[in-house]
This record gives C-alpha cells, sequence and structure tokens, in this order.
C-alpha cells in the first residue's frame, strides 16, 4: 500500500473510491452505497474522518454530487470552454484536512443552460488518459445522459437529456407503466423505436405505444424495448442531427449496447471507451495539475 | 320534463348527464364525480338502473370510457375513416334496458396506432352542430390531447398526445418536480417554452429548465409555465408542421387559452368551439342516426 492519494467518485446513490500511487496506478478500489442521499447533509464530515482513517490519513480528492448544494460544501461551477488546469484551481478545499472537492462544470449557450457534476473528471481523463481523441464527441448515458464536445482536451459545450429519467417516470406512473415491464434489449422493438424518434413528435409517438397494444399490433412485452429505443432513438437523433458521427462511449455494457445500436441506426459510429480507467486517468490528472 | 332521451358523457373521472327533449334542447343536466374508476367493473349495472330511476325509464346512450376494458362493456373500435352513421351502427345494447354504449374510434396508418374513446362524439357534434367546418383540424386538449382531421363530416384521421400527462408526471415525479409549483399563464415564460418546442429536443431541453433555475438563468416561479410552453408547444408543432393554419378548439377557457398561444406562435389560428353545445349536437345527431 504506497498509495499516494484517494480519488472518491461520490455520487447521489454510490460512492468509489481509488487508492492511486506515485505511477498513476490503482493499488486499492473500494465500493459502497453511501452516496450523498444515504450520507445526508450533516453526516459528511464523520464520513471523511472515517475515510481518512481507513485510508492511513492520505489526502483526498472528491468528485461528483458531494460537491452539489445537496452534498458536503457546494463548489462552484467551472463555465465553459472548461480546461483541466481551471478545473484544478477551482478545487475546493476542505480545511484542516487535505480533502479537495472538484467543481462541476456549466453551460450557458443559445438560450440553454446546462450543469454537470462529476463527469467533468471521466470526460477529461478520457483524453488526458489516451482513451478518446482530444476533439471528440463523448456519450455518458444514465438517468441524466451527458454529451460532451472536447476541443484540444477542453469541454467546449456539453448538452444532458433526461433519457433515462423519463424512462423511469413512465415506467412508474401514468399510462403507460402497466406495459413496461418487458426486457429492453437491442432487438426489433428497440430500432423501430429509434426509426420512430425521427418524426419529432415524441409526446404523440408515446401514447401510440398505449394504442398499439390495446390494438394488437404489438406485443405488450415488446413495449419497454419500443419506448426505450424512442427515447434513446430522441437523444441520439438529435446529436447526431449536426452530422456528426464518431461517438466515443462511456457506460457499463448494457446501456452502451443500446446507444451504439441507436447511434448506428442513424448513421453514426460508437467507440467504446473504459469509464472506471477514465476517471483514474482523470482524477490523476486532476491532481497532478494542482497549483 | 319532456325529455326524449339522456345522454351520459361518463368519463374515467367524471359524469355528465343530459335530458334531451324531441327538439334536440337539453331540458336538464346533471353533474358529478361517479366516473368509471369510481364506480368501478362491477358498480355500472347498479350505477345504470339508479340513473333510468331517476330519468324516469328514459332510454339512454352513453359515451366515454364507459365502453372501455376498464369500464361497463368494451365496445369494439370503430376504425379511421369514421362516420357517425357506422359509429350509430355499433353502438353496443344493453339488454333488457334500453342503454346503448357508442363505440370509440381507431386508426392504424403509417406505423402509428391510435385510438379514442368519447372525444368523437364532440368531433360529429361539432360538424353538426355547424359549430365548425366539415373540413377542419380540430383540438381537444386534456390529459391526452386528441387531434381530429375532419373531412366532409368524417373523422379521416387523428392523433393523440399525451401532453397533459406528461406535465402530471414531470409535475409530481422527479428532477423538476420541486420547481413546477408555479402559475401556468401563457406569459413570456411559456412563450419561450413553445419557442423551444421547435429545437426538437424535448428530453435535453427539460433538463434545460433544471439548469437555468441552478444557474439562475430562470426564476423558479416561470418554470412551470416554460415547462407547460415546451410540451404545448411540441404538441402543436408537429400539428401544424404540414402547413395547417385553422384549428378549432374544444376546451375549457384556461386550456383554450394556452394552447391558442402556442397555435399563434406557430403561425396559426385558433376558432373557438363550445364543447358541451358540440357534445349535445352529436350525441342528438347518434341518436337520430340509430337503425
Amino acid at each position: 500500500m504506497t498509495g499516494e492519494f484517494v480519488a472518491i467518485d461520490w455520487g447521489t446513490t454510490n460512492r468509489r473510491a481509488y487508492v492511486i500511487d506515485k505511477t498513476g496506478d490503482v493499488v486499492r478500489t473500494d465500493r459502497d452505497g453511501r452516496g450523498t442521499l444515504a450520507v445526508g447533509r450533516d453526516g459528511f464530515a464523520a464520513e471523511a474522518s472515517a475515510l481518512s482513517a481507513r485510508y492511513g490519513g492520505l489526502p483526498m480528492l472528491l468528485a461528483g454530487m458531494v460537491g452539489s448544494n445537496r452534498g458536503w460544501h457546494e463548489t462552484a461551477y467551472v463555465p465553459c470552454p472548461a480546461d483541466l488546469d481551471t478545473l484544478a484551481r477551482n478545487v475546493h478545499w476542505v480545511e484542516p484536512a487535505r480533502i479537495g472537492i472538484v467543481p462541476g462544470v456549466s453551460q450557458v449557450a443559445g438560450g440553454r443552460a446546462d450543469v454537470m457534476r462529476g463527469e467533468e473528471v471521466q470526460l477529461f481523463g478520457a483524453v488526458a488518459g489516451g482513451l478518446a481523441p482530444g476533439d471528440a464527441l463523448l456519450c455518458q448515458p444514465g438517468t441524466h445522459c451527458k454529451w460532451a464536445w472536447m476541443k484540444a482536451g477542453r469541454i467546449d459545450g456539453f448538452t444532458t437529456a433526461m433519457t433515462g429519467e423519463m424512462f423511469a417516470l413512465l415506467k412508474s406512473h401514468g399510462l403507460l407503466s402497466s406495459q413496461l415491464h418487458g426486457p429492453v434489449v437491442p432487438g426489433a422493438a428497440f430500432v423501430e423505436g429509434v426509426a420512430d424518434a425521427a418524426r419529432h413528435d415524441l409526446l404523440a409517438t408515446l401514447f401510440g405505444t398505449r394504442a398499439a397494444m390495446l390494438l394488437g399490433k404489438r406485443d405488450a412485452a415488446a413495449s419497454a424495448a419500443y419506448v426505450s429505443g424512442l427515447l434513446i432513438g430522441s437523444d441520439v437523433e438529435a446529436r447526431l442531427r449536426d452530422g456528426t458521427r464518431d461517438v466515443h462511449m462511456l457506460a457499463d455494457p448494457t446501456l452502451a449496447g443500446l446507444y451504439a445500436a441507436a447511434i448506428e441506426a442513424f448513421g453514426g459510429r460508437c467507440h467504446h471507451v473504459d469509464s472506471h480507467g477514465a476517471f483514474v486517468a482523470g482524477i490523476t490528472s486532476i491532481w497532478r495539475s494542482l497549483p
């Protein structure tokens, strides 16, 4: 155990810790469910003490929702275009312990506002670690899917779509909820949903999912895959509309497979990137860039 | 009290009864909360007996969700293009009482399926009652907004959008729910949402609503109007995209005002139609057309 610092990816639900040595190698990894929701506003100081004890007093660099207004300390957003050095300069230090919290990134462009918190580490790391080109479109699917346009290694701009949240809402509540419990796989129903996204008529196409079942035009079991395809297709189509073709994907295999199918349906190419490797490369680069 | 028959608009939540005389005039109106949900599957026979007693044994014509698989008797859908005579021929009679249930209307076209149940009475009535032209686009906003293209008085085709349901879902659950409690009025924030609908990027634009609040770019109090504009705008834009300009609106004043603002923002004209008058004209025309 010759760690130099501990990197903690501290999200809403999960927490991952990586002990990283002087060569940038991970010498220990821990994962638990002590996300910001479980810890609660008043629990962070005690959690940090416990982590510090666990890792022998090594300095720690935290990223993710721990830096939000529902986390430990709210850190200001670094506006786009954002580079790694600016992010490192704006790390918030918790005194007296040697604990830093990485800021998020914001954007206001063309009348659109957007924010990210935690994803920026993977984005910088994908480029810094040589996992993606310095000029590239990167995608991080999930509850709130992030799409980032990297330019010379900077985050030049980004867009968040509530794709995963919308699927969860429809599955849990309202008209379609009773029919969205089939498997979500990138088969024929999924691809049909992706194609129907090109209608640009999401609210009507969603209702059509109900009607198609009532009229016996689609098996109820295929509805979930269809709606997933419709939502992911809507997200992907909007991002590739400008002619972009290559997407670098930071995701677990299941989500990556669904997004890849939609990207290919719209004529794009999906390049898979190791998201854990990107996080480690990103947080190590921020650590090395600290002023 | 010289009623000829009783027309009942029996929806999921509400029930309206109209006693109609031989000249087509309404001589009595009742409204209560005994919708299909409140009555429950096993309660319809008793409800019908009570109604029959209340209205002196007059024959009754029922329309709406009472004819669905969650109502009293499921009636088959009449496929589009649907005319009033076909609807009247397919009324389902409940024996031995003189009670008829009006069928719904279905459509399968261009890979899209759609259904309506109850709205068809207003649509036929708007034309039969001289409240709208025989060739027109009619709109019935609500939880599931119906848009019907009438041709020579027939329902030539229609589209349902889950516009109202989506607003209710977002207001009650998930990321945006905490910020969607401001007034929904057709002011500046609403019109901004309508304009942003033209981006064809609903999932990202919705997330932007959260980011705009976090970054201080839009007051939280204006978020509900903005999101309402975005959803109604998405619905309206998809319907007017083919160059249609005139929309005949069957709605209460609040919803009609919001839809009219969106229709005008996309260069259309909104013509208001008395929806209760349309229902009475429609159900009377069906009654007169019974075989």
